[in-house]
């Protein structure tokens, strides 16, 4: 084993990337956008669509296996790479599953695991059943395509749930209840070629306007809920066959139900932390698991509090960055991102701290993010 | 500050350019060999040699700042891009002192730090002259070029001396008393633009027939000795205004007396434990020194014993590495070299442990590294 290709060339694929070099392994990308953030760490990219079947093929033949960093792929491109008999890793099968929020609650159902109530809406004529089956308040999701918090609608009532089908036009929707929950958990974990599932401890997430903005790790809960969000995300690994790293977002409830919001078969921004508080990160776990290498039991070395960095659209230029430079207990990621963008995720910053994070820990990491900013070149 | 120019495509180069991806700089590589470990992570190779000043000049107009990754590079390459005005980083002066090891023992003795008795040897007729004010034992050392024990003599009497004169041709060469050293240890430092020095601990290194085997860190000294170490890198790096991470190997006498033996003036070999057991590498540091941004004071999080991985020239396939792979206090590099020559230095590994390494932990350490071998594909 000698060469990792990845689909995708985002941040998530460059971090795969960097951990696959440090390991040895040879790297390409393939990616529509030149230069993109993967390809620029990667030994080569190969530039084209991710649907583009005749530079999937080549990607195929030219590694030892292939991965993705992220489910919103075409099936068919997995599938066709399959097909050849080259390595894939996750499967189309977890992707089939993972890339349809119908499907990815029955399958949780199916295991056992708690969801919240939900019912398919394809169109407006479904809304009924919905409200019977489900009821208000509910949130209406696109089945597929929609992340960071796009293609969702919060609705109270029917003229609201009528306007939301109307604007989501032919998508098949899922009409979820709206759960009053005490905090969002991510489980990030890995599985093994051998089946053997490796997790990291829960974190704790806290989304702004639909983008996760902040991951506290270890999340503060009692060890048995602690326990059972693993065992949640191991129950998920195994139903699903996952060879890979893969993230479980779990809500908590008051009464200490867990509810499993989604799965990414891939690694997980909220397991950015990994990098520099674990032994191994979710990433270097990930190569692990799609070259066949034993896995790593992992144990925080320190508490975490990841932030997300977003762009502000008025510029590209970074500024505050070295008042975080300076503080010992940072570590700042970038993506090699061209553009700020408003919104776009242009990096993030870790920051250590000794056990579980606290109120203080959260206010100095909120501090040190209100540093940064974006100022015109 | 965006875009950092490395020369040479090494496995210093790769670290540095794998660190500077991580802080989302832009990376080009000036190398002879296509695809090198460095070119690999880097943004984009120039494929040319070190001393081909028009390819130099091209790494200088499309980067914003140069350095490079090992001191044997031309002098007048480093002096080319100076006069256009290009920013490089060690600057010119740190090179021609650190180039040769007369100029560098000279330049320790004006700043007051010991090393051994030495003499400069041109040829033959100068042997008379080295044996009164030195004497036996001694090393004959080549001033210029040596490295991994290559270009040594050591020599016990007259007539060896006489025979290593001749076999090292017309070379300047430099007697120096061979010294009963009871450790060699080594200091890594970073000092910045503004003249901020910051330093790791020392480490103990062992070497294998000229060429490093193993750093145990932090070394196993009494803290005044440590701090007298660290001390003694400061004065190099102010002395020669280093601006980088640069290394200071010290022997350690029976009687607590350190005596400088070489500089380097760029991340070592005996700090790539730095990039496993401290906050930021020593890599990371390089960077933050060369693009103007804070050093951090570092501290161990843990002890570190690192071994290198050398080829064996029998083939180019590990073997043995996944029982280090599960092992969750050992960290795998590799280079990415494409042939495991005897001898080269192909990876590494780290191996954490609680507080200062003992004698135990350097046993699991050496077992560790006893079950890796090289096998014919």
């Amino acid at each position: 084993m000698q060469t990792i290709g990845i689909i995708g060339g985002g941040q998530l694929g460059r971090m795969m990337a960097l951990d696959a070099k440090r390991m040895g392994y040879d790297v390409i990308v393939l990616d529509p956008v030149e230069h993109s953030p993967c390809g620029q760490v990667a030994d080569e990219q190969i530039v084209a669509g991710y649907d583009d079947l005749e530079a999937i093929g080549e990607l195929g033949r030219r590694t030892d296996i292939v991965t993705y960093e992220f489910e919103n792929i075409a099936i068919a491109s997995v599938e066709r790479l399959e097909e050849h008999g080259f390595s894939v890793t996750p499967s189309s099968t977890v992707l089939r599953v993972t890339q349809d929020r119908l499907a990815e609650k029955r399958f949780a159902r199916e295991c056992g695991i708690p969801t919240a109530a939900f019912a398919p809406v394809a169109w407006s004529a479904d809304i009924d059943a919905a409200i019977e089956s489900v009821g208000f308040p509910a949130v209406l999701k696109t089945t597929r395509g929609g992340y960071d918090g796009k293609g969702q609608w919060r609705v109270q009532d029917r003229a609201a749930a009528e306007r939301a089908v109307e604007e989501a036009g032919s998508a098949q929707l899922i009409w979820e209840k709206l759960i009053p929950f005490e905090r969002e958990l991510s489980v990030v974990a890995t599985r093994g070629a051998d089946g053997t599932v490796v997790s990291y401890p829960p974190g704790e997430n806290h989304h702004d306007d639909g983008i996760l903005a902040m991951t506290i790790a270890p999340a503060l809960v009692a060890p048995e809920i602690a326990e059972r969000a693993r065992a949640i995300a191991k129950t998920v690994g195994d139903g699903l066959k996952i060879v890979g790293t893969y993230c479980v977002e779990l809500f908590l409830l008051a009464d200490g139900e867990l509810l499993l919001n989604e799965i990414a078969p891939r690694p997980h921004n909220s397991g950015h932390y990994t990098m520099d508080a674990c032994a191994s990160s979710q990433y270097e776990q990930h190569i692990r698991a799609i070259c066949g290498l034993p896995l790593r039991e992992q144990r925080l070395r320190s508490g975490a509090i990841m932030m997300n960095v977003l762009g502000a659209g008025r510029g590209n230029v970074l500024t505050g960055a070295k008042e975080l430079l300076a503080d010992p207990d940072i570590v700042l990621h970038f993506y090699g991102k061209r553009h700020a963008v408003a919104r776009r995720k242009m990096g993030h910053f870790t920051m250590l701290v000794d056990g579980t994070p606290g109120e203080d820990d959260v206010a100095r990491a909120l501090a040190a993010h209100a540093r940064l900013g974006w100022a015109d070149p």
